[in-house]
């Protein structure tokens, strides 16, 4: 009996990955390549905002920024995001640090209060649920979880959420009462939602007469090519479709300034805006403007914050192409996995074969870096395939991102081989 | 029939009390003593802020404070307002801009997971109640209407609320899950909670396992007199006597450095902290840490903290003692009203004869004093005496506000004698 060639070539595979991988871990590394954290020298473009707004406490209007109030926010702060959310002025909130937060508490005001078109609080429904288009970001899975909330996977296309399936479930269940989208750049996949998506979105039949599209617009500005995508505008295609009310938009400076001390809005129809107000006035006496202040000087208007945005890519953007480049160069042809090339955001999407991933993070740990557990860009951290996995590239330096992704790669041929010989 | 000398004299009373009010209103004045806003003079105190941390961006530990991170707060900002809030650093949480944020999302968290003791989340409850001690702050009272939560109104003494009945409401009802509480220099009274109430509150048997004391210490350096009254440690009595998750312990420096950017703080046992660390954790990545560092750079310590308020002090104190001033000349001896002279704090309070507190507030509205709403201090809005008036001297200047009280006992006195010549 011949060896075969193919089986003689896999074990040579394999071995060439075992003494890689040795030598891997011989190395001891420590690399963290686990969250979406902007990088020092990214902050370092906004650090004129340590020393702002340098005396000045008064708003355009002449508000004292230091005192109680304001609870929608700086109005030429949301000026300047108008433009940027495509959200107009006076149906955009500014708020404290975190977009996060404000989605949470529009989760908990729907629950515990009616949100417009809602026929009772959330909390007094039998069984609330809401669509999760996957792979997507790991806290707003959390968020439903938090709360009880029932996850409904829903398959991502290149071109947005699989909207056949979308459509057919809301259609048909009046327990479905949300979406969660990234639209631009999504978190992991780096997909922008087509114009048939955002206008098969915007015009869909729901059975809950209180649907809302949580629109995560999380990476707006932050493009990593020349091509400047542009997604269609939802809030509006909403209310041409007659469903004004079904949008929540959010958005942040988190990954335009400082990613723990920057502004977060809310945009939406005016009765959403309303509601929100209604609610956020019984929480709190307004926003901290001081800092929205200091961000009106820093960034000044939209192309203000274009402009900066082009140096935060500068310094992004080599990092995406390292690991594209090595990703190439160490798995190309391999069959093992395919990847993201994304034109914006903050991720790779690597996938393995099926059944690899976890144990691709695991030996990567082993080896010193790591990774987002695997099945985190799935609710209840269940991806049903174990295969995707998320690459943040943003927080080490291009040195430190290249060693990573290299011995990533030596993890992702070690366990597919060994996934390979143990089929054979 | 002889005229009695009483009625002659109400006669003289009243008129020169039209007389007074029909002058006060040809002045055409526009004067606002609604909110305890802290003055601009006082803001001006903490105007270093607005060009800190001029460049520094690292914490104690190294941490970049610009970054994503650090739930719980920076160390050293804990560390200083340990010691001013009586609660271990450990055990304290330095959090967003706003007090009333933290305590309306500790309702939410208990609303909707289940507070340490709970035997299930409160909204699955039939009936939720909290006590109100009254006269109290009316956006404790909104939080509970807000949240469907009953409110119960308890008498204030000089000594706090009145334990007799704050003992037997709880010991009864397991739907009494909670109190508001302002111990120091309460709003509106002034009252400071003794010792003996402090050690009642910690050691009562409550019917219902997860009762919760919200322990609003808003003014706990707010010192009006060289008096630097100190009250008993609530979170260590409550552990003394077993009944260690208890309370939630609030604060803020909103009435310190700056109203609408300042730090809030929360403080309780291990369990509840963990319990809120647990639920923020969903919520948020982090609080602003530029913020609490630029804090922690201008107040240094809490000897700082103790510095800055007598500033605060050498400010407020004399409108205090203007208002004292006023209502002893216009009202002494008149047996019209009676108020407080409170020895911190933010607010006058003013007691007119039952059934006038009402008419008062309007009338001097329409001599353009506007004051907080008559009833605003009570659950509902709703004052059962129609007596009880908050007057907030802070932010008015000097020179406004003994116009304007000097306006409002013009009011006292007109409506007073109005009412008891319709008694007559």
């Amino acid at each position: 009996m011949t060896t075969e060639p193919s089986s003689d070539s896999l074990e040579g595979l394999l071995d060439s990955a075992r003494h890689d991988y040795k030598a891997l871990g011989s190395r001891g590394l420590s690399l963290d390549l686990t969250r979406g954290k902007p990088a020092p020298a990214q902050l370092d473009l906004s650090d004129e905002l340590l020393s702002l707004p340098n005396g000045r406490y008064t708003s355009a209007d002449g508000t004292d920024v230091r005192n109680y109030g304001g609870l929608q926010g700086l109005p030429e702060l949301r000026e300047i995001f108008a433009e940027v959310l495509g959200v107009p002025v006076g149906q955009l909130l500014a708020a404290g640090n975190s977009s996060l937060e404000l989605m949470h508490d529009c989760l908990v005001h729907a629950l515990l209060s009616v949100v417009p078109g809602a026929e009772s609080r959330w909390v007094d429904q039998e069984r609330i649920a809401f669509l999760c288009p996957v792979p997507g970001y790991d806290r707003h899975f959390s968020l439903c979880r938090r709360f009880g909330i029932d996850m409904i996977p829903v398959p991502m296309t290149d071109a947005g959420p699989d909207m056949d399936v979308v459509e057919r479930l809301v259609a048909e269940d009046p327990a479905v009462k949300g979406i969660w989208c990234v639209p631009k750049y999504s978190n992991p996949d780096g997909v922008c939602y087509s114009d048939e998506t955002v206008e098969r979105l915007a015009g869909m039949r729901t059975a809950a007469p209180d649907f809302r599209i949580f629109w995560d617009n999380a990476y707006a500005v932050h493009h990593l090519t020349d091509e400047r995508v542009e997604i269609a505008d939802l809030l509006a295609a909403c209310a041409a479709s007659g469903n004004t009310d079904r949008v929540f938009v959010f958005g942040s400076t988190s990954k335009i300034t400082a990613a723990g001390a920057g502004v977060a809005f809310f945009g939406s129809s005016p009765a959403n805006v309303e509601w929100l107000l209604g609610n956020n006035s019984k929480r709190s006496i307004g926003p901290d403007k001081i800092n929205q202040l200091r961000h009106v000087m820093f960034l000044r208007d939209a192309d203000g914050v274009r402009a900066h945005m082009e140096r935060q890519r500068a310094l992004l953007q080599p990092k995406f192409e390292a690991v594209g480049r090595i990703l190439d160069a160490e798995l190309g042809g391999t069959g093992l996995a395919e990847w993201t090339s994304p034109k914006g955001g903050y991720f790779v999407t690597l996938e393995t074969e099926e059944g690899c991933a976890k144990e691709v993070v695991r030996r990567a740990g082993e080896a010193g870096i790591v990774l987002t557990p695997a099945g985190a860009t799935h609710p209840h951290g269940d991806d049903p395939r174990d295969a995707v996995i998320r690459i943040a590239p943003s927080y080490p330096t291009l040195e430190e991102l290249e060693q990573a992704i290299l011995g990533l790669t030596v993890c992702v041929r070690l366990v597919g081989y060994e996934r390979r010989q143990g089929l054979d």
